[in-house]
């Protein structure tokens, strides 16, 4: 582990919550990205060596959407950079952590990434992240 | 807004929390500190410019023991770090975000701190940090 990459936040709708996160953070968003893979939208801002990425659901039955049905809006998970995912991953379940997925897969923003299960983390989604080269 | 100074998750027993951040982050945790005016006990871990902050209720009807039964453990606050506290509590009322103290108070780690309302933020509660000179 490196350094935090990203924190992920879930909202119902980038037109609300982009303007808003422009004035709470007084800085303007520099990316908007589509992840079809993982049906959702992702808009990203900076804040120092990391960055906060709004998650919008493409679709009522996303996992995004569910979340929110669960738990309202708020943070989703938090990201940090690895140097090599693969034996990061590798490390970690052998710590006896439960990943989410066995091989990386794509994410946003040029990235190889794996989740780990929230309940051998107290209840924090904690994503791994490689970027690809 | 400068950077993500932490991350604040809510645990249940920083004697079972430590040892597992530890494994997971591959880091030690470099500090531990009671906040006696929020009645927590913190743990630290670094991570990059960006601090993991544990925080564990003294008593079973603190601010962190209600979250933690409300919610469960997980992630609890976002911090930023702010170079002129009062400056940007005022841009940030004037910006229609309800602050949760109108002065600073003391928090842990040396900082004056004041929280944002999340029913303004997504949910997220937002801390914004100023280290004391």
């Amino acid at each position: 582990m490196q350094k935090v990459e990203h924190i992920g936040i879930a909202v119902k709708d980038l037109n609300v919550s982009v303007p808003l996160f422009e004035k709470l953070l007084n800085t303007f968003c520099y990316k908007l990205e589509t992840v079809e893979n993982e049906k959702v939208n992702t808009a990203f801002f900076k804040q120092g060596e990391t960055k906060i990425e709004l998650l919008e659901s493409m679709n009522a039955d996303g996992v995004i959407a569910k979340f929110i049905e669960r738990k309202g809006e708020g943070v989703h998970h938090i990201a940090f950079e690895v140097e090599d995912i693969e034996a990061e991953m590798q490390r970690l379940s052998n710590e006896g952590f439960q990943l989410l997925n066995e091989v990386p897969k794509e994410g946003a923003d040029n990235k190889l990434v794996c989740f780990l299960h929230p309940k051998n983390t107290n209840g924090v989604l904690i994503e791994l992240c490689q970027t690809q080269k």
